[in-house]
């Protein structure tokens, strides 16, 4: 960490949906725990890149001893533009990609309608050793899913118990969950949007059914609450990321991981040979 | 790039495997087109990153509208400690990650052994837009396939026609394959297994296996050369990156990387939307 550092508070607990939490009460442009600006962000991002970068790697190197079963899973979700690419590219490019497992659900497959809306995702979870990251998840099946209507809606109630039921067997088998959303404002996520259409080298990345989702947004939001109402659990608690500062934003998710990273506290695993043995070996070799 | 390039010549012509190339005739230790040391060459990495870094994004764009089929995939071979990981870390790990896709291939499980040696490798070859990297890959199945007879003598031989073809329809559609050889001298391996022993938190990545690998140096420097011999084509061909000096191995590697992505000279795509219908709903949004 830089030598001051403007963190005034608890991120993970200032951010953590708890009973009663509203998030129509949440400022999209607010920056809790942090006092500083962009720049001192910034390079506190830079500063704990360093401090992940070291516990992924003994992660990875505990888990190669059987030490550890444990695995650290991010789960990602906002509204279009909010900024998931750049918590990928920012917060996770800055460790070992050899420790990393990236899975980015899109609109599910013809074969994948056909399972439970969980098997395409029990597949994607993090192994030991790793950190993986959900680019959208399961919970689009009680988003999208609730407000576009593409289930009935028995089936989108029965799923908010089957997603305890299935973070909880991971958290139990020692993977910690760390649950994002990224909340932009309205407006912000128009200006988002509009920049795209200003600049060619981005419109590969607007879409015009975004609008169409943009059109939905008090019924996501909605959506989104009732999620956190019947998801955030102790053991996988939600989180809630204002985001309309992209650097906040970033900054925050770094710390919920590497909490989650300390939480586990890896140890580089011994020696499972004789050192002096095997420096005989190599010398003679 | 920076304002003076220590490049003298054209590395994918230098490091080339071609007709009457001889590995014993490799001085690991040289930095073959290039005249700069090692300050040099980390600025000049750094400048290349960024090359890089646009190239993946345009060529990952271009893939999302159809205009191309391209990928492509960077095959990593090498002895121990040779440096695969820090090509992944330092090249890599440049771009956003969620343009790369990753795979580290170990020894074949049960049922990877149950099908043929190219099953497992055609399941993790790169999609349209991506690039991917094996850690290893099916030249394991000639290399230690070979070394430590692990199939008969006749399906070893199968395997290098198998090879050829199986690339040569993986270029047919599309990809470009930059295959490397990362090569290290017999003392430098030496030098680099013994650091792992002096220190603790390098103790996991030390198998006293790797030094019964290294007893049949010999056999394996064979191997490639056959593995050279058969499988250098012209769209698909080797290079052997001397390795003794990290930081040649990694700008060449990441050269060989920008020339393949110069080749397919991925486009921005068109919109598919009219720009202007576009302003107007979100503004009305």
């Amino acid at each position: 960490m830089s030598d001051k550092s403007h963190w005034t508070g608890d991120v993970a607990e200032l951010l953590r949906v708890d009973h009663g939490f509203r998030l129509a009460e949440v400022d999209p442009a607010a920056t809790p725990g942090y006092d500083g600006h962009k720049k001192a962000g910034e390079a506190e991002l830079t500063a704990g890149a360093a401090r992940m970068d070291e516990l992924q790697e003994r992660l990875y190197a505990a888990s190669r001893s059987d030490a550890t079963h444990a695995s650290v899973l991010l789960v990602l979700q906002a509204m279009d533009s909010a900024g998931k690419g750049g918590i990928v590219r920012h917060v996770m490019g800055s460790v070992d990609p050899q420790g990393i497992a990236l899975a980015a659900f899109k609109k599910p497959t013809p074969e994948e309608l056909a399972h439970d809306f969980l098997w395409r995702i029990e597949k994607r979870t993090p192994e030991a050793g790793f950190i993986g990251v959900f680019d959208r998840s399961h919970y689009e099946d009680v988003l999208i899913g609730r407000v576009r209507e593409l289930a009935p809606a028995e089936e989108i109630e029965r799923r908010y118990g089957a997603i305890v039921d299935f973070e909880k067997r991971l958290t139990d088998a020692g993977t910690r969950i760390v649950k994002v959303m990224l909340h932009i404002s309205h407006d912000e996520q128009r200006n988002r949007l509009m920049a795209r259409l200003d600049r060619p080298d981005k419109h590969w990345k607007y879409n015009p059914g975004d609008v169409d989702e943009r059109l939905r947004w008090p019924a996501y939001m909605d959506a989104y609450q009732v999620a956190f109402d019947r998801t955030s659990t102790t053991d996988a608690p939600w989180h809630v990321v204002p985001a309309n500062h992209k650097w906040y934003a970033r900054l925050a998710v770094q710390q919920l991981l590497i909490r989650a990273l300390d939480d586990i506290d890896p140890q580089w695993p011994a020696a499972t040979f004789d050192v002096e043995t095997e420096r005989a070996r190599l010398a003679a070799s």
